[in-house]
């Protein structure tokens, strides 16, 4: 299934640059860990990095009830970036980032009962995979403070710039170097909380993420 | 001198997380090179990730003139994150992430002549420390087709939250490790475009930051 675009997640520029199927948004999704929410709020825009989840073609988000960003109920904005390289063009123009981003239009659905529960079930499996089953699960009252929204991956748009600068043809016997800088995000090595009590070890679900590169290609 | 943040960049949740003063601000744009800009189109949201600079009081941002989200003339929101970690608590309901975040709001201004072209110096300055005297500077045709917007650093929060999980009293005694997995951004070995010319070596500029971590604590 392609993504279905609206005119806006349709590129108007470097249409080269557009990706449209449904699996690069969903490998975008799963790898990145960290999105940022826009919101309008008091007439200006509002934009909040955060967690979330993916489960089939649904979108959470979570946070305490308090939070105004998450009592939207117009359109919200929802942009999952990787930051892959700088590239080194032989001229400033032609300068330029390796990267992937995701940008994600819905208009956010509360929910409640056991499908909030099933959500966060998924946010937790996404940031912390193995926790949910290991870790204390939430009271009732926990729950009642925890607000879970579900946007349909239905109007979104991915984009991407990887490999090698692009030059100006006359730039190419300019004696300057070309090429790539490539950024990676990679989980060190955990550590435990300094009032961790004796004898509790630290499980399989967290000691094989150390060292681990989030976008596997680099 | 601190932030003079206005209610839209005062904490109403979790103040022990808002952070102050000024050079924490800057602090965390010196050491990122990504920012997310929200802007409005049609009514709804709109996030784009994006490159910025900064120099002195004033935050940069520059693309194509095409670009919708740089011929804003209202306010704009401008967000700066970086993640450094995933917070194992013994509670779901007390999993956190580790990072520092900054909102800027503010009203852009489009530079033109000098300070336009400062202004590019400055972004390719952050961007890529020592390319802008190596490589070719851009030509008036070029020129001609970058919007350069000025951001007053004037309305702005940080937010940061670092460190062991907080977990309830009562979780202390269950059999659950806690602790943090820490995350990193570092930069690799650069590589040269496939086309470059036999006998151009890779500059000092470049070449040193092969292996350096972007948030210089992890």
């Amino acid at each position: 299934m392609t993504l279905s675009p609206t005119p806006r997640t349709t590129l108007n520029r470097e249409k080269q640059r557009a990706v449209s199927d449904r699996a690069a948004l969903y490998d975008l999704l799963d790898r990145n860990l960290i999105c940022h929410l826009g919101v309008i709020a008091d007439g200006a825009p509002r934009v909040l990095p955060t967690c979330y989840g993916r489960h089939g073609d649904t979108l959470y988000l979570h946070g305490s009830t308090g939070t105004y960003s998450l009592r939207q109920t117009d359109t919200v904005c929802v942009t999952v970036t990787e930051f892959n390289g700088i590239v080194y063009a032989r001229s400033m123009f032609n300068f330029s980032i390796n990267y992937a981003s995701a940008l994600i239009y819905g208009v956010p659905e509360r929910l409640e009962g056991e499908a909030k529960l099933e959500a966060l079930r998924v946010l937790s499996e996404h940031l912390a995979p193995g926790a949910w089953d290991y870790a204390r699960q939430p009271t009732p009252k926990e729950l009642a403070q925890t607000a879970v929204l579900r946007i349909d991956l239905a109007e979104a748009s991915v984009k991407l710039r990887e490999g090698d600068p692009e030059d100006e043809p006359e730039d190419y016997d300019l004696p300057v170097w070309a090429g790539v800088l490539p950024v990676e995000q990679r989980f060190l090595a955990p550590y435990p909380t300094a009032d961790l009590a004796d004898g509790i070890p630290m499980p399989a679900h967290i000691s094989a993420r150390g060292g681990v590169a989030m976008q596997p290609w680099t």
